[in-house]
C-alpha cells in the first residue's frame, strides 16, 4: 500500500469534517497532517447522536456486579461509609473535571449527573457525554481508593454502566431526581430492616427475606422499633437521603511564601480565597423546599 | 410522600419492565421490591438505542488530553514503551472481563474494540457496549499504572471518550481496521522525523514542523535515512504496526502443592493447561495475510 | 417450506409482540393466527423510532418537484388561490382523521403540524406520525383536487416529502411557527416584486432576479409602491401570513327529514348543532396576541 | 420585528446549511434568498435520521383501516382483483417517480420497497425514504383509482403508515421477503377457507372462525378439497404468491408521425423502443430459484 500524503494534506484537512480531532499522540510530536486514505469512507457509518437542545441532559452510572464487589470487599453492611464518601468524591471528580454539570446525585453504587438544557458541550453528543462521565468516574475510583480504604487494597478495577436520559421540562427533571431518591429510601429501609434480621436476630438471608415480604413501609419501621430499638428517623441521612453535589462557593484559607518587594526574605502569609467547589448535601430533593433554596441550579441562564 | 410498598409488590416486579436490574446495594441485603411511585414515568424518556442486528459493533476509546497527560508524565518521544504496553494490559482486561470481543487494535492513545456480529450482550444497547468498555479501561489504566511506570507517581485519573459504530460487512470491518492502522502508519512515520529534527537536531518544534510541511512519506523515509542513519523499516513493529489483540490458546504451566490421598506431606506439582488468552501482535492488518492466517475472527458462528 | 401453524397458534399469538396487527386483509375475513416462522427474527431489525415524551412533535410536509408542478398545471403566480386552498382542505382532513393534532401552519407548498405534547398516538413513534400525515395529505390532494380546479385536470399524482422534529419548550414551538411564518413573509414580499417585474415591466426572471439582488425589505416594499403603486400591507392576508389551522366550535344548521312520533308523515326541521371545526385564519403567530386570543392550544391539559 | 435580508444575503445563504432546499413556491418565481432570522435557531432540533450504509433499505407500506375501506367499498372476498391491481399499479408508480428502488413485493393491503444498498438518495435519510413512497403510493392510489374500479366512487382519501427497516446481508433481506411471502400464504389460505365456510357452507365469521381454530396448513387443504371441491394450488397465483416487480426490458413498439426531410407529408411509422419497466410476477421468492434467476437484484454494483 502507498501511502500518498503530502500533496493533498491541505485539501484533506479542510476536508476531514467533524470527527477530525487536534491530537498529539501519547509520544508524539503532533498529528501528522492527514490525507484521505481509501479507507476513509467508514468514518460515514457513525451514527450522530446529538441529543436534543433545550432538554437537560442526565448520565447516570452504576456499578457492575456492585454485590460482588461489595462482598470481596467487606464493605459493612447495610451501608458502608468508605464505599459511600468514595463515590462522592468520584463524582466531585467529574464535576470538576467535566463541563457543565449543574448538580449530581448519588446513592448505593449509583450516581446521576444533570448536565445544564443549554449546554453545547461536545455539540451534545451522547456518547461524549456518557463515556467522559464514566471513564472518569472509574479511574477516580481506583485513584482515590486507598484514601477511604487505607491499606486495605483493592482486588481488580470495577467496572461501571452508563446512560443519558433526556428531560424536556424542569418538572421532568426534578421527578427523576425524586425517583432516585424514592428508590433510596425504598431500599435503604428494607436493608436496615433485612440486616438488623440477620445480624442481630441470627435470620438467614432466606429468613429475612421471607420476614419482610409482603410487608410495609409501617410495618417495617415497627420491627425496627420494637425489635432493635431504632427509630428508622435517626439513621444517618447520608443512609436515608443520598448525596446532592451542588456547586457552592467556599472560602479557603492558604498559606503562601511571598516574598514582597522591598524585603529581602520570604515571607508566610494567609491568603484567604473564594472557590466554587462540588459540596455534598444530604437532604430531601422531593419537596419543594431543596429547589427554592437553590433557584441557581434550575436557572440556566 | 407515603411510598406504599407491599401488596402490589408482586405485581410492580412483573410491571417493572426491560431496565429493572437485580441488585444488592453496595451494603445492602438485597435490592426491595419496588412498588411504582408516581415518578416512575421518568423511565419512559430513556430511548431505545439497541444497535442493528448482524452488524459488527466497533467501539473505539481514545484517552482525554493525552497530549497534556504524556507532557506531565514524562512519556519518552515519540514512542513511550510503558505507556504503549499499559494500554495494552488495560485492553486485555477489558477482553477478559466483557462478552463477546473478538479482537482489538490499538495504537498511541486510543483503542478499537470489535464485539461479534452476533453478540447479543445487553440486548446490543450501544450505551452499554460504550460505557462497559471505557470505564472498565480507565479503572485498569489506575489500577496497573504501578505495573509498567513503577515508582512514577500516577498525577491525576485520566479520563477517555468511546463510541460505537456499527459495519454491516466483512470488508467494512476490516477497511475499519486498515484505516486505524494507516493512521497508526502515518502519525508513526511523521513522529519519528519530527522528534529526531527536534531530538538530534535541535529545532525548534515550530521548526521542525516547518520543514516536514509538503513532505510525502518518500522524503521523510529520506530525511531519517540521508540525516539520521535510521531505516524506518527498522523501527519496532509496536510503534509501526500497532497492537492486535487476538484470543489464542496458550499452554501454562503452575506449579501447585497438593496432597496426595495416601501421603502425609504435601508435594509440589506441575500442572499444564491450556487457557485462551488475549494475545498481543504487532502485524500487518490491511492486506489479506492476516485474515487467512486467522479465519476464525471473522466466521463468528 | 411446510409452514407448521396450529398447535402453536396459542403460544405464538402471545408472543407476537408489539408489531403485531389485528387486521383484515383487502378482502379477507380476518389475518390467519400466524406461527412464528424461521423469518420472523427480522422483525428484530426493525429500529425503536419513539418521540421523547413531554415535547411538541411537529410534523412538516413539502410539495416534491412542485415548481415543475405549478409550471404544468398553470399555477398563477405568484400566488393561486386554487392551490392555496385545496392545500389547506387537505390539511384539515389530516386534522380530522389523524389524532392529537392541535393545530397546523401552511404556507406556499409546506404545511406543519402539531401534535400535542402528551400524545401517545401510536405509541409516538415517529414513523407513524410523519408517513400518517403525508399519506393522508396526498390522497387527499388528488381527492379535492377537483373541487378546486374544476375541469382542469390533474396530470400526474404529487409527492410530498415529511420530517418530525421535537419541541421541548412552548418558546420553542412558538419560534418554529414564527420561522416559518417569517419564511413566508420573506418569499412572498420577494415574489410579488419578482413577479411585478416580469410581468408587468417585463423583464426576464434572470433580469428581475439581478434587480433583486442585495435589496433590503424596505428597497421591495419601495419598488411596489412607486413602480407599481400597490402598498404590500393591502396585499391579500393569505398570502402574506400564511394559514393557521385551530380547532373551533362552529354552530351548523342542517335541515333533516324526521318523522315524529304521533305523526304520519315526515317532515323537514332545522337542527342545530356544535361541532368542533378545524378553522382557517391568516393572522400573525409571531406577536403574543395570537397566543393569548387561543391559550387552549399550549394548554395541553 | 424587522427582517434584515440583504447585506447578509450571500453570507446566509452560504451558512444555511443541509436543510436548505432551492425552491420555488407554488406560485412564486424563487425562493428568496434568505437571511438567517432570530428563529431559525429551531433547525437544529431536527434530528440526523441517516440510514446506517451498506445496508439494504425497505420501506414498507400498510392501509390504513382497510378492513373497513374494503368493506365500505365493496371489496369481493376473499381476494379483490381491482384492489390488488389498483395496488400494484401505485407500486409501480412508486418504482418510477423515486429513485434506486431496485424490486418491490406486495400482498393484500401492504407493499414493501427495496432500495438498493449504495442508494445515496436524499442522503439516506430514513423520513425522506419513507414519506415519500408512502405519499407517491397514496395520490397514485386516488389518482388511478377509476382505472380499476370504473364508475365506482372512490368515497374517500385513503391513509397508509409507512416505516424503514435496514437489512445489513443479503440473507437477511432474503429472509423479510420471505417472510412476507410466507405472510401473504398463511393468510390467504386462511381467507379462502374462512369465506369458504361463509359464502357456500353459510356459516356466520364466528362460527367460521371457529372451526378453523387450531387447524393445520393440511387440515385446510382437506376442507376446501373435500367440501367445495378445491385444489388449492390451482388457486390463483397472485393471491397465493402476492405480486413481485422487478425491472425488465421490455420492448414497446409505438405509433409516431413523423415527417422525412424529402417528403412533403407525414407518415405514421412504427418505431420499436426498448425501455426498462417495473414488472409484476407472482412467482415464489422464498427459494434459491428467483434469485438465480435474477441476480442481477442482489448484485448492487
Amino acid at each position: 500500500m502507498r501511502l500518498r500524503e503530502a500533496a493533498r494534506a491541505i485539501a484533506a484537512a479542510a476536508a476531514l469534517g467533524p470527527g477530525t480531532r487536534a491530537r498529539l499522540s501519547s509520544g508524539g510530536g503532533g498529528r501528522a497532517p492527514m490525507a484521505k486514505s481509501k479507507f476513509e469512507y467508514v468514518r460515514d457509518f457513525e451514527a450522530d447522536d446529538t441529543c436534543l437542545p433545550n432538554c437537560w441532559v442526565v448520565t447516570r452510572l452504576d456499578g457492575r456486579n456492585f454485590h460482588r464487589f461489595a462482598e470481596q470487599h467487606g464493605f459493612s453492611k447495610p451501608n458502608d461509609d468508605r464505599a459511600l464518601h468514595l463515590m462522592t468524591k468520584c463524582a466531585q471528580t467529574v464535576m470538576q473535571e467535566l463541563e457543565d454539570i449543574v448538580m449530581a446525585y448519588g446513592q448505593s453504587d449509583e450516581y446521576s449527573f444533570v448536565f445544564k438544557k443549554k449546554s453545547n458541550w461536545f455539540k451534545r453528543r451522547a456518547s461524549k457525554f456518557m463515556t467522559h462521565v464514566v471513564s472518569q468516574f472509574a479511574s477516580s475510583y481506583v485513584f482515590y481508593w486507598k484514601d477511604y480504604f487505607k491499606d486495605q487494597p483493592l482486588l481488580y478495577p470495577p467496572g461501571f454502566d452508563g446512560r443519558v436520559v433526556l428531560y424536556p421540562s424542569n418538572q421532568n427533571l426534578k421527578d427523576y431526581l425524586s425517583w432516585r431518591q424514592a428508590d433510596c429510601h425504598i431500599n435503604n429501609l428494607y436493608n436496615t430492616v433485612f440486616w438488623m434480621l440477620v445480624q442481630r436476630s441470627g435470620l438467614t438471608p432466606v429468613q429475612a427475606q421471607d420476614r419482610l415480604q409482603g410487608t410495609l413501609a409501617g410495618d417495617k419501621n415497627e420491627i425496627l422499633f420494637s425489635e432493635f430499638n431504632i427509630n428508622y428517623n435517626n439513621e444517618p441521612l447520608m443512609y436515608r437521603k443520598g448525596t446532592v453535589l451542588i456547586w457552592q462557593k467556599v472560602n479557603e484559607v492558604t498559606t503562601k511564601r511571598i516574598k514582597l518587594p522591598k524585603e529581602t526574605e520570604e515571607k508566610e502569609v494567609e491568603v484567604a480565597r473564594t472557590r466554587t467547589k462540588a459540596v455534598p448535601l444530604h437532604c430531601d430533593i422531593i419537596g419543594d423546599q431543596f429547589w427554592e433554596e437553590y433557584p441557581e441550579i434550575l436557572a440556566d441562564s
